[in-house]
C-alpha cells in the first residue's frame, strides 16, 4: 500500500493510505501495529511521508556516476548523513541557500528506504525483513559546500534546509519484493537527465541494510538515501546547476513521481 | 545548574538536577518549561543527559590538533556528524567494533554545546542564547574506517554503537558565561594525554553555530562536538589505540568528569 502523511482539512497531521485517489486515515503507529480506518481525510498539504529519525545517505553507488564525479568505484559503501531537518516535501520547494550562499545546487533522484525495525548486524540475506518501505529522494547538494569548502566532508553541502525531498508515498515493502529492478528517471523543466535503473547500484539495498547495521543500532525511521546514477547537473557540459523557477522530478517506477520546484531562500 | 538523567528506583528515565549529592527530580521538558521539584531520586544509573536530536562534530577545530593529524588548519568549520546511536552513557562502556572490525579505535575529549531553542541564520553575537547547556563528550573515532574504508567520509568511523559518550551533567549556560575558558584534559588509565583549553579553539562555540545554523535549522537537543585539541592516540609514537580494559576520562573544569571503560563488542 501506498502511506502518505498529510496535512488534514482539520489542521492535523495525519498519517493515510492512498488508493484510488482516496486517503483513509491510519491509525496507530507505522513503526508499530496500524490498521486502516474507514474515515476518509481531506488532504490540504501533502508532506513528506515520514520525519526520519536519520538519514544516512550512499555516495557513488551507480559505476557511472562514479566515473561522472571523476572518482574510484569505492572497496565499501561511501555512507554520509544528511540533517534531519532538510527533510523537503512533494510539490514543496527546494530553496537555494542565500544566507550561506550556494550558486552550485544539483539534483540527485535516488531510491530511499525506510527501515522499519530496531536492526544491528543483519546479514544481507535478512536485511529486507527489517524495511517497512520505499520512497523517492531527492538527495539536493550544494557542490561548493560539498567539495571545496567542507574541507573534504560532504555534510554541510547536503544539509541545508529542504534539501532532502522525499516522497510522495512510502510504498510497503510487501509490494516492492525486488528493490533492485526499478527503473529510475529525474526530470528537470521535463527534460530526463537521469536515467538508469536500480540494479545498476554497486551495493544493493540488502548489502547497504547490512554494512549500515554493522556494529551500528538503525532506529525505525531511519531512512537510507542508496546512490544516484549518472546525468547530474555538475557533471553536464558545462555544469547545468538549480535555478529559481526549475522544476526536478524524480519517478521511479512503481514507486511513485516527487515534483519539487526551485526557489531562492528569502 | 546540572542536569542529569538518569533510571530511578522504580525503573523510570528522569531528568534530575543534581546538586550536593541529592538529585532532584524535574518537571516539565528541558527544552520548553521545566521547573526542579522537592522529590529526591534515587538513581540506579546514570545516562547521557539527553537523547540527541542530532549531533555534529567539527574536525581540526585546534591548531595543534590539525598538525598532529597532518591537515591543513581549515578555512570553514569541516563539519560532519555522528549518529544518533552512538551515545554512550557516563561510567558506560565504549564497544570496540567486532562486527565490522576496528583495532584502530582512539578517543578525543571534547567540549559539547547542546541547543536549547530552535535557531538558523543566527549571528555569532546571539548565538549563545540558543545554548541551553554544555557537557563532556568523547568523539570516539574508529581511524581506519574514518581514514580508509569511508571513501573519505569520516561518518561510518565515527558512529559505531557507543562512539559518542556524553556526560555526566548538562552544565546549564547561565553557569558557563564564556565557554571559549575551560581547561581540557583528557586521561587514558590515569596518564594525561591531552591537556589544552577551549580558548585555543579556531572557530569558537557561537561562531559554530552561527555557521551550523546557516540556511540550516538546528532543532532543540541538536548536540555540537567542537572538536578536540591534540594528543590523541593516533598522532602517539608508536600509534596508542585503545585496548580492552582501558580507562578514559574527559574532565572539563566546571564541566565535569566524564568517565568510561573499554570493552570489546560481543
Amino acid at each position: 500500500m501506498n502511506i502518505v502523511r498529510v496535512v488534514n482539512s482539520d489542521g492535523q497531521i495525519c498519517f493515510g493510505v492512498e488508493s484510488k485517489g482516496e486517503v483513509h486515515r491510519i491509525a496507530g503507529d507505522i513503526f508499530d501495529q496500524f490498521s486502516v480506518t474507514d474515515e476518509v481525510l481531506e488532504p490540504v498539504k501533502r508532506l513528506a511521508p515520514l520525519e526520519p529519525k536519520q538519514i544516512y545517505a550512499i555516495g557513488l553507488n551507480y559505476r557511472e556516476h562514479a566515473a561522472e564525479m571523476k572518482s574510484e568505484v569505492p572497496e565499501y559503501p561511501v555512507v554520509f548523513t544528511k540533517s534531519v531537518t532538510s527533510v523537503a516535501h512533494p510539490n514543496g520547494p527546494i530553496r537555494l541557500p542565500r544566507h550561506l550562499h550556494s550558486d552550485q545546487v544539483d539534483y540527485e533522484g535516488e531510491l530511499a528506504v525506510v527501515i522499519g525495525k530496531v536492526c544491528k548486524n543483519v546479514s544481507a540475506d535478512e536485511a529486507l525483513d527489517y524495511v517497512l518501505g520505499y520512497t523517492c529522494a531527492n538527495d539536493v547538494s550544494a557542490r561548493d559546500w560539498q567539495k571545496v569548502y567542507g574541507g573534504g566532508q560532504w555534510i554541510k553541502g547536503k544539509s541545508f534546509d529542504t534539501f532532502c525531498p522525499l516522497g510522495p508515498f512510502l510504498v510497503t515493502a510487501d509490494e516492492v519484493p525486488d528493490p533492485q529492478i526499478l527503473p529510475l528517471r529525474t526530470m528537470l523543466n521535463g527534460q530526463i537527465v537521469q536515467e538508469s535503473f536500480t540494479g545498476d547500484m554497486i551495493f544493493p539495498v540488502a548489502e547497504l541494510i547490512a554494512f549500515l547495521s554493522g556494529s551500528t543500532t538503525l532506529l525505525p525511521g531511519t531512512v537510507i538515501l542508496t546512490g544516484t546514477p549518472p546525468g547530474v547537473g555538475m557533471a553536464a557540459h558545462p555544469p547545468r546547476f538549480l535555478r529559481p523557477g526549475d522544476e526536478v522530478v524524480v519517478d521511479i517506477t512503481g514507486i511513485g513521481m516527487l515534483h519539487n520546484h526551485i526557489v531562492s531562500e528569502t
